[in-house]
C-alpha cells in the first residue's frame, strides 16, 4: 500500500549504501508546510507559555487571597468613580474634570491603608500647595506684561521643578512625601502653563481639587471599610512570622549537624525550606521599612492606637537580622568540609540539642508576644532556662580537652607521639568549637531580641497574661480537687465493699 | 539704680524666709507678652529646623552633584516641553492634550537612563494598548444600545482593572511593567468612560498618544545625552566601591581584634566608618536588583553592549554578602566579652594580619577587575597567597595545644592538675579558635567572589592585560640594562681613573 502511493506521488530516488542496505530521499517539505510547522512550534510554545504563566498567577492568588480581595476593590472603586460620568447631575458639577477622580482612583489605590492614606494625603495636599503657588506666580506674570509673562513662568516653572525635584533625594522627605512632591511639580506646571491659555483658572482649580477629594475620599473609604489590609497588622504579622521562621530554621539546623552522618536520618525527611527560614529574616529589611513608614499614617484601630511605637518593630527586625547572621554562619557549619569526629559530636550533641531548643521556645514565646500582644508570664523562666543550658555546654566544653588527650592518660610512656595526636584533635575539634560558640552567640542576641521586645510591650503598654492564667488555673485546681475526692470517694467504697 | 526703677513700677511684694533672706513677687507677664515670647520661641525653633533641612540638603548636593544635575534637568525638560504650550502653531496641533506631554514629562523622568526608557516605553505601549482595547469595547458599548451601554462599560472597567491590578503582584511583571499596568488601567478607564461623552474619540486617543510620545522622546533625549547617568554603569560603580569597603572592612576589623588592648593603639585613632564598611554591603542588595532591573532597559554604551550579563552582577552581590555576613560576626569577635589571652593573640596575630591583608588583597584585585573591566594578571598568584596563609594559619592553630600545656611538659610531676589548667585554657582560647575559623571560612568566601567575577569577565568577555603589562615591562627591562650600562661604563671610567 505505502509503496504504491509513493509510486503514485512520482519519481522515488532511492541512493545504495557501502552495506548493500538503501535509503529513499524524502524530497524537502515545501516552503509553506515548513512555515506552517514553524507556526504550530510557535503557537505551542506561547500557549505553553501562558501556561505556566497562569497558574503561577493562581498560585499566587490562592496563596494569599487578600491580594484577589484587593484587586476587587480596585475594579470596585474605579466602576463606582465612573458612575460620575455617567450621572448627569454630576458630570454637570465637575465638567470634564471628572477623569482627575478616576485618575485619582488608579493612582492613589495602594494595598495597604496607610499606603492608600499616604498617597491620598500627599495628591490633596501636594494639589493644593501648588495651586496656590501657582495662582501667585500667575498673578505676578499677568501684572509684568505680554513680554515677560512667558519668561516668568517659565523660570518659576524651572525653578520649582528642579527644587521639588532635589527635595526628592532628601531621606526624610523621600520616605513621607514623595508622591507629594511629584504631584507638587504636575499641578504647578500644569497649573501655571494652562494659565496662560485658561481664563477660568479659578474655576479649573477648584473643580481639579474637589475632583481628587472625591476620588480620594473614596479610595480611604473603600479601603479602610472593606476587608481592609492594614500595614500595622501587616508588619506585626510579619515580624511575628519570621521569629518563627528564624526559630524552625535554627532548630533544622542543630538537627541537620548533629544528626548528619549519624544514626538517625530524620533529617533526610525535613523539607530545605523550613531550614532556609532565616534567609526570609534577612530579606525583609525594606518590607519592614516601608510598612512602618505607611503605619504611622493609619488611624487608631484595633488594638493600635495612634501613637503606637511603629520604630520598635523595626529595632525587633535589625535584632533578629543580627540573631540571623549567625545563624547563616551556623548552616554553613553543616556543609563545612572538616566534620568533627563522632566522639566529639556525640558529647555535645545533646547539651547542644537542649540549647538550641531552648533559644527556639525562647523565640517562639516571644513571637506569641508579639502576635497575641500580651506580656508572657513566662519568658523570664525560658531564658533563665536558655542561659543556664549556655552554661552548661560551656562546661561540656571543659571537658572536652579530657576526650582529646586519651593515649597520653591511658599510655604514659607514648610521650613522644602525644604531641601530634593531640594536635590532630585539637584540629578535628576546631568545627564543633566553631559551631558551640556560634550557639553561645545566637542565644546572645536572641536576648537582645528578648530585650527589644520587652522595650515594645513596655512602649505599647501590653497587658500581662498573669491574671488570665491564674483564673484558667483555678477550674484546674478545682478539677485536680474533685478527682481527688472522687479517688478517695472509690476508695472509700472499696473499702466499705470488703 | 534698679530699686529706683522697682519703685517707680509702683507696688513690690516681698516674702521673708526662715533664714531671713528674702524674695521679691514678681508679677505674671501679661498674656500679650507670654504670646510673643511663645512666638519667637516658636518662630526661633522653626527657622533652626529649616536651617538644619537646608543644611542637609546641602551636604545632599555637595556629596553627589550629579542629584543637582540631574534636578536641573528635569527642570529643563519641564521648560522646554511647556513651550509647546506657548508657541502657537504646536498648540493648534495638539490642542489642550499640550498638559499630556507635561504630565509625561513629569512622570517619566527618573534619576538613571534605563529607568527613564523603562517608564517611556511602558507608558506609550500601556497606553496604546489601552486605547485599543477601549476602543473595541466602546464599539462594542455602542452597538448594544443606550440601555446596555454604561453595564458594558463599567463590567469592562471592573474586571479588565481587576485583572491588571492582579497582574502586578506577579513578580516577574512587577519587575519590568508596573507602571505599564499602572497605565493601561488608567488610559483604559479614561477612554472608555469619556467614550460615552466625547463623540470625537478617535482625535482625543491620537493626540494624546502623539502628546505622550513628544514627552517621552523629549525625556530619553535630555536624559541620554546631557550628562547621563547609566544605571549598568551605577550598578557597576555600587559593586566595585562595595568590594572596597568589604576588604577595608576585614582588614580594620582584624587589626582592631589583635591591637585590642595591646601596644599598639593605633585602632583609636581608626574611624569607625571604614569599619562598619560591610553594612553597606549588606544594606545594598535592593538598590542592585533595581538597577540590574533598569540596566536591562539601556542601549549599548561605552563599554557595555546590549547583552551585558547584569544579572551576574546579582551573583557578585549576593556572594559578598554570604562574605559579609562572616565579617559581621568577626566584628562581633571584637565586642565578644570573654578575649583571648594575650599570647595567645599574639601567637597567631602575625599568621592573622597575614591572612586579612592577603584577603583583603584578593578582594582589592577584583574591585580593580570589575572597574577596569579588565582581567587581572596577579588574581591567580593573589589567591594562592591566600590560601597559603590559610594553611598557615591552620598550622599556627596546630601549635596552639603546645603553648596551652606547658605545666603539665615542664613538670610532670602536676599531673593532678593538669586537667584543670587545661581546660581553662581551651576555653579562654575559644575565641581565638573561633575567630581563626571565621577568618578561614571568610577566605573560602572571597574564593567563591573571585569564581563569580571570573564568571562575569568570561561572559562579558573582559580583555587581560597581560599583554599590556608585557608592553608596560619591557621599557623598564630595557632601563634597567641601560643603567647597568652605565654602572659599567662609569666603573670603566673609574678604572682608566686609576
Amino acid at each position: 500500500m505505502a509503496h504504491q502511493e509513493k509510486a503514485r506521488s512520482g519519481v522515488e530516488w532511492r541512493i545504495t549504501l557501502g552495506d548493500g542496505s538503501s535509503k529513499s530521499l524524502v524530497p524537502d517539505a515545501g516552503p509553506i508546510s515548513r512555515i506552517w510547522i514553524g507556526l504550530k512550534g510557535l503557537i505551542a510554545g506561547l500557549v505553553l507559555k501562558v501556561w505556566k504563566f497562569l497558574m503561577r498567577a493562581w498560585d499566587i492568588g490562592v496563596d494569599d487571597p487578600r491580594k484577589v480581595i484587593h484587586c476587587l476593590k480596585v475594579g470596585m472603586a474605579l466602576t463606582v468613580v465612573s458612575l460620575f460620568y455617567f450621572m448627569r447631575p454630576l458630570y454637570k458639577g465637575v465638567g470634564g474634570n471628572a477623569m482627575w477622580a478616576i485618575m485619582t482612583v488608579v493612582v492613589v489605590f495602594e494595598n495597604t491603608v496607610g499606603a492608600t492614606i499616604c498617597k491620598s494625603l500627599n495628591r490633596v495636599f501636594g494639589t493644593t500647595l501648588a495651586g496656590f503657588l501657582a495662582f501667585g506666580v500667575h498673578w505676578v506674570a499677568s501684572q509684568s506684561g505680554q513680554e515677560f509673562e512667558p519668561l516668568i513662568t517659565g523660570a518659576s516653572v524651572f525653578l520649582l521643578a528642579s527644587t521639588a525635584t532635589f527635595s526628592r533625594f532628601i531621606p526624610s522627605v523621600k520616605a513621607r512625601f514623595d508622591y507629594g512632591a511629584m504631584i507638587f511639580i504636575l499641578t504647578f506646571s500644569l497649573v501655571t502653563v494652562s494659565g496662560y491659555r485658561v481664563d477660568k483658572l479659578f474655576d479649573m482649580a477648584h473643580q481639579r481639587i474637589s475632583t481628587i477629594i472625591i476620588g480620594t475620599s473614596l479610595c480611604i473609604l473603600v479601603t479602610m471599610f472593606i476587608c481592609p489590609i492594614w500595614a500595622g497588622e501587616e508588619l506585626r504579622i510579619l515580624i511575628s512570622r519570621n521569629m518563627d521562621k528564624l526559630a524552625n530554621s535554627l532548630d533544622g539546623c542543630v538537627d541537620e549537624h548533629f544528626n548528619y552522618n549519624g544514626e538517625l536520618k530524620d533529617s533526610d525527611k525535613q523539607p530545605d525550606k523550613k531550614l532556609l527560614g532565616y534567609k526570609c529574616v534577612l530579606s525583609s529589611k525594606a518590607t519592614e521599612e516601608s510598612m512602618a513608614t505607611f503605619a504611622r499614617w493609619e488611624p487608631a484601630h484595633g488594638r493600635f492606637n495612634f501613637k503606637h511605637p511603629w520604630q520598635q518593630y523595626l529595632k525587633i527586625g535589625a535584632s533578629m537580622r543580627s540573631c540571623a547572621y549567625c545563624v547563616e554562619a551556623l548552616n554553613r557549619c553543616i556543609d563545612s568540609e572538616n566534620q568533627a569526629p563522632e566522639f566529639t559530636k556525640k558529647h555535645l550533641s545533646n547539651i547542644c540539642l537542649k540549647v538550641s531548643s531552648n533559644s527556639s521556645s525562647v523565640i517562639k514565646e516571644v513571637a506569641k508576644t508579639i502576635k497575641t500582644m500580651k506580656r508572657s508570664p513566662s519568658i523570664d523562666f525560658l531564658v533563665e532556662e536558655m542561659r543556664s543550658a549556655v552554661q552548661d555546654l560551656q562546661k561540656e566544653l571543659n571537658f572536652l580537652p579530657k576526650l582529646l588527650s586519651p593515649p597520653e592518660v591511658l599510655h604514659p610512656e607514648r610521650k613522644e607521639t602525644e604531641e601530634t595526636t593531640s594536635t590532630t584533635h585539637l584540629l578535628e575539634v576546631i568545627p564543633v568549637v566553631t559551631f558551640a560558640s556560634l550557639m553561645i552567640e545566637i542565644s546572645s542576641r536572641i536576648q537582645a531580641i528578648v530585650e527589644t521586645v520587652e522595650e515594645l510591650a513596655e512602649l505599647a503598654e501590653f497587658k500581662g497574661e498573669a491574671q488570665e492564667k491564674a483564673k484558667q488555673n483555678q477550674p484546674n485546681t478545682n478539677r485536680i480537687l474533685a478527682s481527688q475526692l472522687n479517688d478517695d470517694q472509690q476508695t472509700m467504697k472499696a473499702l466499705e465493699r470488703v
